[in-house]
């Protein structure tokens, strides 16, 4: 299998919404995870972010909370067929919980219930000086608390946000036609003291 | 250094456009490409895309075909910043060189002159079962041509196009406004026999 | 009612598929059409171009060619909804029954099954020096085939043409997400001679 | 000329940026804007939607309130070119010099520098009922507040929100190619009481 880059179609997913393959790579790829990366994986769904995220960080850990037990449990299960033995599940709903797990070199938010600045201060207590928070969003409200929480600490974060957005061509016939796909923004946050 | 994704700033490049840091991740992720893999790049420019695929074919090699011998220069050294021993540079305009070149498992191509076709030709000859084309472009007319050779040679390739668009947000003062980058569409080509 | 832009529920429609609103502005305004307009509509689905265009074109007319008889039912209920009186359904495939239709100002092409060349043949004759063609199109292979021929006749037709992408925020508790509509290309071709 | 959508290249601009015209044919359409409307534009830049709304409400009037003299002087120099004399400037930074406007039917907000909570305030006190707001933004930050403040006032305000990118196609020799334009965001509010 390739380093980085499981096919959406893999993932064993009940109904819980599952980020796509292209966000999931772009989300790792922002969070700079390396081999020894301990990741946190925020509102974690059906684990698609924190599988891949544990496959690099080879010799790291990565921690998933998660208040859904559905999702925990396609995490276990997740985990399972991709032979995944470097990850953690918590369940509850982050900020609770977020104490438990030692410090982090990056951090992954991919829900936050209504939580967000809550969450960021967790992280940023326990976020080491370097690390990375990637944050995915689809709603307005959540990007821009999160514009204003980084704006407002801007003397130990820098950020960098884009809109990705994806059109898949579908072959119909003899024409391709494209079909859309919801765009996400996604957050970089580094820590740089 | 992470495994994935070189900021676009860290290359050295001339006047020579340069695929973007995110278009440049999801072209290694769809090309599949893996640790022993033989890599094509066809117009290869600066030589971006070429030094991720052989940063990510550690056991495996990389040829780098681009006719600009500023190009060349430019891969030759970006090699030498990021350490990069397994590429081998062909100053020649596809299809011509592409003989030279042992079978590959994967084929990128940035640039295709005018000459799509001939080249996609010269790729099927000496591509593994089971290997990948991918085609990142970001005209119609090639995009078009792509699709129409894989349509004709659907008894040995199925394919899957999308088009990626990113909008950055730029900070202005209190705020922050998207700033649009040229859309591109990538063509996975997956050859099956 | 406002001079443009029906909203989309006020339409008639059954299970043919319907140009959005905001792409059915553009397309009026690309069109540029005005009050003694002769205006063809082929492909015309549900008439919701159609009707626009007649509204717009009070002391003109409109000729909606459409060859799905549902489609035809749709647009006559849909012109006596909005008291449009100024519009001639003809239930062909184009470029069948374009003979028919005096020479035009404008020609709106929403739909050209599988003729697109011959349909841009049948308007070339009968378009008049000035006039306007608008494309709309979801199919890479239609954008591809009018850019072509719009190329080949260079002598006299200039073209423009952008790709439309709307995402329509939606709000769900106290968020705003966005929900992707499929992208649309809109090429405009001026004959001037 | 056609009904609506003039051209961008007809209109006198100085170094002011002006709505593009796809974008300013939707706020028309979004404003709703009819024959004897009375239609507020705040922050008019160039004017550009001003000229496009004078010209729908030919019975109506205009009042554009702009900060920049540049602006002032560029608005009437474009009412000249363009034949429109129903259309009032008035040199002033919003939410001053809006007291001194008569109530209106629709108003739009092309700019609002950092002052939109109190010109929609000042909106909400002249707009008769069933009146439209629409709001073109470019930054997050607008974006948000102008969602909030709509969400705090629904119980005389609904909204709608959308995304618009446009890319275009340059020709670039044998070659179409996407060129990108930065996306904007269309609020449309409507005062049901």
């Amino acid at each position: 299998m390739a380093f980085l880059g499981i096919p959406d179609e893999e993932f064993i997913r009940g109904k819980v919404p599952m980020t796509k393959q292209e966000i999931r790579v772009l989300t790792m790829v922002k969070a700079q995870i390396s081999k020894d990366d301990i990741v946190w994986d925020i509102g974690a769904g059906t684990g698609s972010l924190s599988i891949e995220a544990a496959r690099i960080a080879e010799n790291g850990h990565v921690y998933s909370i998660e208040r859904n037990p559905e999702g925990i449990e396609l995490i276990k299960r997740n985990m399972e067929k991709f032979g995944v033995t470097n990850l953690t599940t918590i369940e509850a709903e982050a900020p609770e919980g977020m104490d438990s797990m030692p410090d982090c070199d990056a951090a992954i938010i991919g829900g936050s219930g209504r939580h967000l600045e809550p969450i960021l201060d967790k992280i940023d207590a326990h976020l080491k000086t370097g690390g990375r928070i990637v944050l995915n969003c689809i709603t307005i409200q959540t990007l821009s608390s999160c514009l204003e929480y980084m704006r407002k600490h801007k003397d130990r974060f820098t950020y960098e946000a884009m809109q990705v957005q994806v059109n898949r061509l579908e072959a119909v016939g003899p024409y391709d036609m494209a079909k859309a796909i919801n765009p996400i923004y996604i957050v970089t946050c580094k820590k740089f003291k």
